[in-house]
Parts: C-alpha cells; structure tokens; sequence
C-alpha cells in the first residue's frame, strides 16, 4: 500500500476514481466478457460518445483504439504516407516519429530546433512533397508546447494539402484545437486521461482514411489487422478487429463521463490555474529554472524545470513525503526535472508539492 | 456484480486471484509506476522467468510482450518473411494469419481442410520455398487441435529449413512441446492465463532473431517499434520499446507464480480430466455431438459441440445459473457451442456445468 503522489510524466497519477472503477470491473467480471457482445459494445460506445463530447469532437473525425503512441506513430505512416512525411523535431518523441518513418522505408525529412525550444511558423519551410506533416503540441521529453494558434498560422501558410498530425500524447484535452485546420490528434491515456498505460486514442478525418483507402487501391500495402480499413469499419460497429484492452476502454469511458461532469472548459482553467502555480515557483526557485525559454512554448502539462541539485537528489528529498516528480528525459536524467500537470492531480496536491519543494530545496 | 462463471473461449472467466492482485495493483499504485524503473522491471522479470520455468524454455528461446496475437501474425511475416509463407488452415483463425501475410504484400500458401478437420501429416506438402510455416496447434474457432508428435513429425519431413511458428493461443501451457522441433510459439494471455486481455506473448528462438537481422541487412523494412531488433534489446534488460499494459504484465507475473506452485504437469492432468469429463457427456447428449470426428484431434481446452438446439436458446436456458458457454464462430454461430476448459476453470465448476447442461438440455 502507497499513499505516494505520482507527479512523473506518465505514467502518472491515476485519476482518482479509477481504483473505484476497476473495484466494479472485477466485481462485474468485464474483464470475462466477450470483445463481440452487446456489453462490449456499449462499453466502447459509452468511452468514445464521451471524448467527442469532451474534445467537442466535429462528425467528419473518427475515434480509433489502439494500444500505444508509438503503435499510431507506425500505422500513421504506413496508412497515409507513400513518399513522405516531413516533421517538426525538437525532442525525444518528435524524433523517434521521424525515424519511425525512415524505419518504414519512407523518405522523412524534418524542421529540427534544441531541445527545450520551441518552433516559430516563419521559420518552418514544408516541402510541398511532404504528404503528412507531424506537428508535436506538445513535447513530453521537453516540455516545449506548440500553441494552438501557431498550428493554424502554419496551415494558413502551408495551404490545404498535406495532412496535419499533432502529438498531444501528453496534453489532451488541454489544446482547444480547430479541428478545420488538422486532420489528425493522439494521445496515449497515461497522461492526461490518469489510465493505467495500453491504450492509444487516434482521431483522424475523412482526408486521412481516403488516403488509407487510396493507397490500397494502388495495391500498396498498409498494414494488416490494425490498417485504417481493417480499424474503421470495426469501430463504426464499437468494436476491433483484435481483442482489445477491454479493462482500459471500460475505464476510459467512466473517466472520460466524469471529465465531462465537470466540463472541459473548467478542467482548461485547472489546468492552467495549477501550471501558474508550478511555473511562478520555478521562477522564484534558487535551485531551479523554466527550462522552456519562451513563455509561449511553455506547456501546461508536462513542466520541466533545470536543476542544480541532481534531480535524483530532489525525488530522493521528496521521497519521505510520498510524492515522486519525474527526473529528467535521456542525457538531461539528472540535470532536468519534469512535473506533470494533469487532470488527476488536485489542486491541493499541486499546492502541497510546491510548499515541499521550497521546503526541501529551496 | 455477477456470480456467472465464464466458459467462454476468451476473454473466459479470471483466474481465481486476479480480482486480489488487481486490488493490491491499485493499492500499490502499479498503474502509475515508470516504465522506465527498477520497479518495472522487476515485474517484467518476474512475469517471464516464471514462464521460462512454466513453459520449461531451452535458453535459445525469448519471450517477447505485444499487444494481441493479431500483432504477432503481424510482426512474425514482417520480420521472418521475405517472400513466401505457407499455412495450415483449419478454421477462422488460421485462416486469418494466412491472410495477414498475403495483406503484407507476401505470398502466402497453404494446405487448407475443412472447418473442425485436423491434419495429416501425409497430406501436408510445404513448398521448398516457404520460409515460414505457420502451424495452428489449436484452433479457437473450431476445436481442432494438432497433436505435438504431428508437429515433430512434419519437421522430420520438411527437414530444418523453413522456421515453424505454431499458434498456441488458446491452449499454452497445456502442449507439452519439443522446442528442438519448432521456433516460435505463441499465446493470447485471456485465454488459458485467465487475464484481461490486451497482452500477446511471443516466443521465439535464435533462428527467427536471426532471420530479422538479416532482413534488415538487406535494407528491407522490419516494422518500427516492435520489430524483433527493436523489441529484443529491451526485452533483455526487462522492458519494452513503449510504454506497454503494465498492469497486465503484472497480473501475468502473479498468476504463473501460482501456476508454477501448482506445477505444469498437475495443470496438463487437470486440464486432460477436465475435458474427458466435457467429451463425455457431448457424446453422450441428445442434443449436443462432438464437432470434431477424429479424436486425436479434439482439442483439450476449447471444446466444440453441434448442437440441434439453437446456440442462442442453450446459452439462455444456462443463464438463470450463472453460467455461460460460447455460440459457435462466424457460421457456425447458432449451430455449434464452445466450451472453454482453462487452468482458471475448476473441476467442480466443470461438473457443475455438465450437470445443469444435462438436467436443461439433455
């Protein structure tokens, strides 16, 4: 038993009802039901009714299961581009979505800047080739965020053609995105949705399934049971085409219904209520710096922070007091911290954790 | 809350203890653990050291964790095959593995007999040319089941070459195989584990590393995050290329404990008692024929019965008891039953059955 507070970047802190609902999943044996029953399907049914509601997602996008980001990153590829792709990089996971299309044969060539910073539209040249563009809104290695504003200023500037495919892995619902101006968003449920990890959520529109069905139609192949055609029809009738991860999207409609009680807009405002709190500390600290720059590029989420003390000297001076932020991603382990922000930590956990951290640290 | 136990052929009924360790998975915060941590990784560890001992694994054997079997179809014809697979196919299942591979632009064979037939070892002919043979050691949708000397004795015939995958995944740990006769081997964990689903487990000797190293020497493409050389070196160092179901490899770890306290050969004799018991009232019902003729092929853990009442009014007549039997697959929906007879079935949760499906339909 831990009464330890997950601030690390995802996994993370459950949301708190999760441990509740998964009482009621065992106790109505979910995890025995058959993935082609009706009760399956209203399970399914129940999860994505609620994120369009949620993500006030329009009818031209579908919702698709499947089991991890990384797994979207493959299928996003092989499903939508034949040549190209072309992707913003400025951290770890923009990176390995880049090489992910070399690894799959494409041509992939990419706008990189440093870690830690984020992109600005007019320095951004897409080769009219590229057939998907990979925006990453938000970069958890790094927690450099791409604003909403500046996505639709580089689809004003770049023109109606390439597909648009944005990583909010680990800022989803944060972004109010204009879904006029992209044609794809994911996340992965162990961020922000506060879900055990093996589930990745993928929203696409009608340009992206024709291009799916396009390349098909060339005898190209994209893929086999987890191809947008094999997915889409399976998902119009609430299932898939494997037997999924059912526990995860029974608590994944539970969760997502109790977001919608409280309403995305103030689910926004607690988010960036709790970053000004984290980000104002930060600033004030001795021991520590914003490691994003510019204001603008600051994500909400996923917050990092140099440090002077190793940061396996922080979470281990946090340890006692059951409360665990993340150390930094690859080379900056020990020189970065990373403090996720996400809907299933309280305001009052936020509050705890920097009272501590001025305590501890300074 | 529901009492009703699962006879389904998976998702099936939980092994017992699972609702207990997911209680203390959530008491623990497992859900919440990086993936990245020793934490994690001594839950990967337990998990496949405890079925290397289950399964009695020769040291030139790996364990590999994906998301379904769907994916293992997948990844074995992108990794081992460049040209030419060839498949047995008995039933809806291996009938789809044949097709995954012709759907990832291979050439696929195969040696095909009817739905619920077994095969003969004398009539099964593998072209010279196939790299791959995909053996189905059962078959979930129709109980047909390949005897473990039926496989030694095709490798004898077809000689070392080509690489014999055998699905296993609804009847691991029950064949007692002879690892220096095939190269993989792989299972569903919500099958005979009785786990949630959302885990494949893929087994696979040197031969098969191999054979993806070689492929990607000749610069063909080998899939992304989960082929063979990316998924293996973390494999060895108990991890996975993204963040995986951590909360089923740790339910996966607990339940073999268990199963290995019980040992493999108490589980087979169980397993075997069990479902003379099931046989023998099929072939003594009114109602109810063994669907599959020839006895040495009727599987031991997914049994299929004709029945001449509907599928749908035999599942209604045992529902007031608590108990649920499968329909039959695809076609066979109405006409056939399947009984599911996995180590999280008991032996008198087995008589229980026999008895009310005697007293309700004869």
């Amino acid at each position: 038993m831990t009464n330890k507070v997950f601030f690390t970047p995802g996994p993370s802190e459950l949301y708190p009802t999760v441990p509740q609902h998964m009482a009621a999943a065992m106790a109505n044996k979910i995890g025995s039901i058959s993935h082609r029953s009706q009760q399956f399907k209203d399970i399914y049914a129940h999860a994505v009714t609620g994120l369009r509601q949620l993500l006030q997602l329009p009818d031209n996008f579908e919702i698709l299961l499947l089991s991890s980001a990384n797994e979207i990153w493959e299928r996003a590829i092989q499903n939508t581009v034949e040549q190209e792709s072309f992707h913003l990089v400025n951290g770890s996971f923009s990176k390995r979505f880049y090489e992910i299309s070399k690894e799959l044969g494409r041509k992939a060539t990419k706008h990189e800047v440093a870690f830690g910073e984020g992109f600005e539209v007019d320095q951004i040249e897409v080769p009219a080739t590229a057939e998907l563009v990979a925006l990453v809104q938000n970069e958890t290695s790094s927690g450099a965020s791409l604003p909403v504003a500046a996505i639709n200023a580089l689809r004003e500037k770049v023109g109606p053609e390439p597909l648009f495919f944005v990583d909010a892995v680990s800022s989803m619902p944060h972004p109010a995105f204009d879904y006029s101006k992209i044609d794809s968003v994911y996340f992965s449920v162990q961020k922000c949705f506060g879900l055990p990890a093996g589930l990745g959520v993928w929203i696409l529109n009608e340009r992206c399934i024709a291009k799916a069905e396009a390349l098909q139609a060339k005898g190209l192949s994209v893929g086999s049971y987890h191809s947008i055609p094999s997915l889409l029809p399976k998902a119009k009738i609430f299932q898939t085409p494997e037997t999924p991860n059912v526990l995860n999207i029974y608590l994944l409609g539970h969760v997502v219904e109790e977001m919608n009680k409280k309403g995305v807009d103030t689910l926004r405002q607690e988010t960036e209520a709790k970053a000004k709190l984290i980000y104002d500390y930060i600033a004030g600290s001795e021991n520590f710096e914003v490691a994003v720059q510019k204001e603008s590029h600051r994500s909400a989420t996923t917050i990092i922070a140099n440090t002077k003390l190793p940061a396996s000297e922080v979470i281990k001076r946090l340890a006692p007091f059951d409360m665990a932020v993340g150390s930094g991603y690859g080379s900056y382990k020990e020189s970065q911290i990373r403090i996720a922000n996400f809907p299933a930590h309280s305001l009052s956990q936020v509050q705890a954790l920097v009272y501590k951290l001025k305590e501890l640290v300074s």
